[in-house]
């Protein structure tokens, strides 16, 4: 029985928080394989990966055993700030739509940082101040994860050093601006301060940067800098059990409507937000109950689940972290420019690939950038909401599937992820609004180059 | 009594938005006095005003008996996207300041406007649509009311032509790609769209634009052209009108938690949000119950409160608009460059005048620029949100007036209006972070050359 009239924010109370973060990995049939260590090749120890992560951390990336993890009372104080998000009901573009589709969707954006990092940011500072080290250090590119790291260490009073791919540092000073005002030390990278960007400096003095070199840059400044962790923002086990708390929100008040989504749809580049957003309705497909068709988005300019390989391949182009068994285009591989950032990786969360390989999630779809902009211009003005780049390959894929229901005359329930707000991107709708915008989708070639460079591994 | 805990964030629901705006003049024992036609320096009569607003807002300007005005339905459809607005319990803020003080703030800073503008844009919109108008048009100056409108018009398919100050619309290209991304048209001010912009451009061809040229530009456009009318986002009674939606809903909330304000305080330019925030708790004045103790802060370098005089003048530079009876420093004073933008106007709101100068709004407060970003910054840091300019005046008198709560033992409730979000400011928390930033004050000979410029008006 429906409500007489869903509203259209479904807001929880603070008290429906969740308690715990829900760990999928320890339900799924086939577990992924384990992450390897690149100097033996054998399954990394917690011993191997205690000088890079927090140890909490390391529990929690290795974690295939309980379902259910506590969040800590600190951290849920933090979350009382900005949570519970709301889950919305898109009545505005239902009706631009014309479509007997019911959309909702969880919108993560409303956070000063402007995205849903936050929620997994605010975890492992958390961890990193309870295991008494004097900061943490990380890598950005687009720059959602660096801002939200630097909120997370201010407020617990952590350093924050992060390595900022160069040309996004120059491109968005604002990015940079919000993280230093939450005491962050951003340096453009590469840069003079590891013997690796000191190396690729001398290579090439006018390079403008990549996240492979950052995360190297980042990882060397840890492991030489005494009291500091490195801390990541997506792809990690440990991340798509923070973002959880996106997923159990959104059932739970998706529930209150006494709905349940025929379709979940989440922008995919690491995975954390479709991890996040899925992991409880995953739950339920994997207890063989009802549940939703899961749909992954990606940019046409970087496809790793619809174009990549299912391989053991590094985490980053340096080839310097542990190697994981996932979809990967090869740590090589420089996916074209493109203006969704968050969604420039090679690679794809472990968790997500062997769940996408063994079919339980349902589908992946490559959507190219100047549609995705459609969307995401339409959506601003009907839904008042200007979205993320990286958002809005979600919000086209939920149009395309409510314009399906309006051939069809099926009126499903789709529920997708706004992981994130566009203020820091105006430069990419300013040259879509210019009609400069181009398609980049890479050549089988362009491809192949990238997959020579994935390792031979030999699985035990 | 007090509930056991007081969440973080009161929400209302959406059926407890406010179904009426409240109009504070209906109540006030002393009504402002008219505006007066500059040219007969009679008061206007709503035939002076048909060619320059629309219908339905002359009556709301002029309306002086009714305290409820209905909003229309399709307001408060639009309102349902992004109100009610949180009311946020500053419990981190309070413990950083180790305070007995209970701080509440209203945040208006939520929608993709990023400020409590919208609320009175999507009205004059309607107003504009329902009128069957072709567009409206306007200045701004900061951006935040120009971004608003632009999203209103873009909802209801009005054109929207804004003219921007030059300067802001070079330093902040991203809040002008906002506005065309919802379809406005953006033309920096002086232009030579306009007799006035040609005139002013000839006599200063590097010029940068003021926002008195650029309402004077925006006038001349609008009674030169077939279907459009002209909207203003601050200082007019109806603006007010609109606004009350922020208070009426604080009022509602607090009240929820068995509260009601000792202190509300609130920034104020021309007096928009101060004027909504205040109105239902100055309805208690005004019927002599208990009432707060009402604070309007506002730069030290546009000081009409504090310093100004309360006497008729033009509303704007170019002397082309009616005069108000308000505190005004004149309307040739140009305030020296500060970064609240949306606080360097001349004068302030009639009905706010009125209040001040009647003793029911209790204390004008002027506060420096870098005491203003020293307070921006540590709320950001505990409160998680990243205040604009403009608000963060309230922040200041609100941490003054929570440390002297610690002094005295007193733990009063305080309530302030956290307007808007700062992420299209930061070009001014960089030069703050920088420690180049400047505090402006004005000499009593530069009040001097202000005040020459107000016109002796025989009040009849």
């Amino acid at each position: 029985m429906k409500q007489e009239k869903i509203p259209y924010k479904i807001n929880l109370t603070e008290n429906e928080i969740p308690k715990s973060w829900y760990n999928v990995r320890a339900d799924m049939k086939t577990k992924h394989r384990p992450i390897l260590n690149p100097a033996t090749m054998k399954p990394v120890t917690p011993a191997d990966l205690a000088p890079v992560f927090c140890d909490k951390l390391i529990s929690q990336e290795l974690n295939d055993k309980d379902s259910w993890i506590e969040i800590p009372e600190e951290v849920l104080n933090f979350y009382r700030m900005y949570r519970p998000s709301p889950l919305v009901r898109a009545y505005f573009l239902e009706k631009a739509l014309d479509t007997p589709a019911r959309i909702y969707y969880k919108y993560e954006g409303g956070n000063t940082s402007g995205s849903h990092k936050l929620n997994s940011a605010i975890a492992q500072a958390y961890y990193a101040k309870e295991q008494g080290l004097k900061g943490v250090t990380t890598e950005t590119g687009a720059g959602q994860w660096g801002t939200a790291l630097s909120m997370a260490c201010g407020y617990f009073g952590l350093d924050c050093k992060v390595y900022m791919v160069k040309v996004s540092s120059e491109q968005k000073p604002y990015r940079k601006a919000v993280m230093e005002t939450y005491g962050a030390t951003v340096t453009p990278s590469p840069s003079d301060t590891t013997q690796i960007g000191r190396k690729i400096l001398a290579d090439d003095p006018d390079t403008t940067g990549s996240l492979g070199c950052a995360i190297s840059e980042a990882v060397e400044a840890t492991v030489t800098t005494e009291g500091y962790r490195y801390v990541l923002g997506s792809v990690l086990n440990q991340v798509l059990i923070h973002q959880s708390v996106i997923g159990l929100e959104a059932k739970a008040a998706i529930e209150k409507c006494d709905e349940y989504p025929d379709i979940v749809i989440g922008c995919a580049g690491g995975g954390s937000n479709l991890g996040g957003l899925m992991a409880p309705f995953m739950a339920d497909k994997l207890a063989g109950k009802k549940a939703p068709y899961f749909i992954a988005v990606e940019p046409a300019s970087c496809p790793s689940l619809t174009r990549g390989k299912f391989a053991y391949d590094f985490c980053d182009t340096g080839k310097v972290t542990p190697l994981a068994k996932m979809y990967t285009l090869g740590a090589t591989f420089i996916p074209a420019s493109n203006h969704a950032g968050g969604l420039r990786y090679h690679g794809m969360s472990p968790i997500l690939s062997q769940l996408y390989h063994d079919g339980y999630l349902d589908e992946a779809r490559a959507v190219k950038q100047r549609d995705v902009f459609d969307a995401a211009k339409l959506f601003a003005k009907v839904e008042g909401l200007l979205p993320a780049p990286e958002s809005a390959h979600a919000i086209r894929a939920t149009i395309d599937e409510a314009i399906k229901c309006k051939e069809s005359g099926e009126s499903k329930a789709i529920l997708f992820g706004l992981t994130g707000t566009g203020y820091f991107d105006m430069a990419a709708y300013m040259q879509y609004n210019s009609g400069m915008m181009e398609d980049y989708v890479p050549t089988d070639a362009d491809l192949e180059r990238g997959f020579a460079g994935i390792p031979d591994v030999v699985e035990a």
